[in-house]
């Protein structure tokens, strides 16, 4: 199973994909979606749009989890990161893909055990969850293969539930 | 000149279409993308991108303009119309439309001359700019058309500065 894990921002979009074979993960890729500051919005939608589209091409991902947003001030940049959000919904449902949707909270107690870890918790946790001998660059990028491993347990708990 | 107005909202968007042939503003078409309350978020999505793609490829307007958003409170709200708002915007790069966006008090500035009209004065003046002999329905869609009322006059004008 391949799992494509996406953590969506204002400028910038982390993700990672990791397959698991035999219960076993292991990272395929990871990296940002990055558009040009000034670009106008619509060309940036366009750009973050057609950025997924390749990656979902080039990876076939089998399943998608996305971050939650989770933002208690910035309505502004709330609409901003909401458009982004959109779009990249908007092209996982165009491949067909189930997506799950996962708080941060929900991601901190699944790959750490605790809703509230910091950071540096949850960097150490996906380098050792992953078998990597050094964590993931950028921050957006860790954050996106956190959310991928989120996704993969949310699917394995579904499936052992259905037994 | 053909042009679109978008009038984006939590569960409906309003739209109108208008052609200005020799300076006289007429409709084309108005009313509203609904997508049916329940509906998982990428499938409401896929719905909203579909649905105004084919009205652009239906109508074939030659620019668009879409009411910014103006919240002042809900967050959840924000980001829900913002992902609405942001493959609205995609699937009008996507047909390589100019794209102006509007903020709702200069869209009422524009209309009425006043940028704190109330919506039976907005009403009355789309009806009387357009010759209609209603108030078009529902009122998503009479704000649609209010949008691209002012979207043509956007490029009224910029057209006179370019001179």
């Amino acid at each position: 199973m391949r799992i494509l894990g996406l953590d969506p921002g204002t400028a910038t979009t982390g993700y990672g994909i990791i397959d698991v074979i035999d219960g076993e993960m292991q990272v395929v890729t990871y990296g940002v979606i990055a558009t040009p500051a000034g670009l106008p919005t619509p060309a940036r939608l366009l750009a973050i749009h057609e950025a997924l589209q390749a990656l979902l091409t080039t990876y076939q991902p089998d399943a998608a989890g996305v971050e939650e947003l989770f933002f208690g001030r910035n309505i502004t940049t709330a609409i901003s990161v909401g458009q982004a959000r959109g779009v990249l919904l908007l092209a996982l449902a165009q491949a067909g893909l189930p997506v799950a949707e996962f708080s941060p909270p929900k991601i901190k107690e699944a790959i750490t055990g605790y809703g509230k870890a910091d950071k540096q918790q949850m960097q150490m946790m996906v380098r050792n969850l992953l078998n990597l001998a050094e964590t993931p660059r950028p921050d957006d990028a860790a954050d996106g293969l956190a959310v991928a491993i989120t996704c993969y347990q949310y699917h394995r708990y579904s499936s052992l539930m259905a037994e």
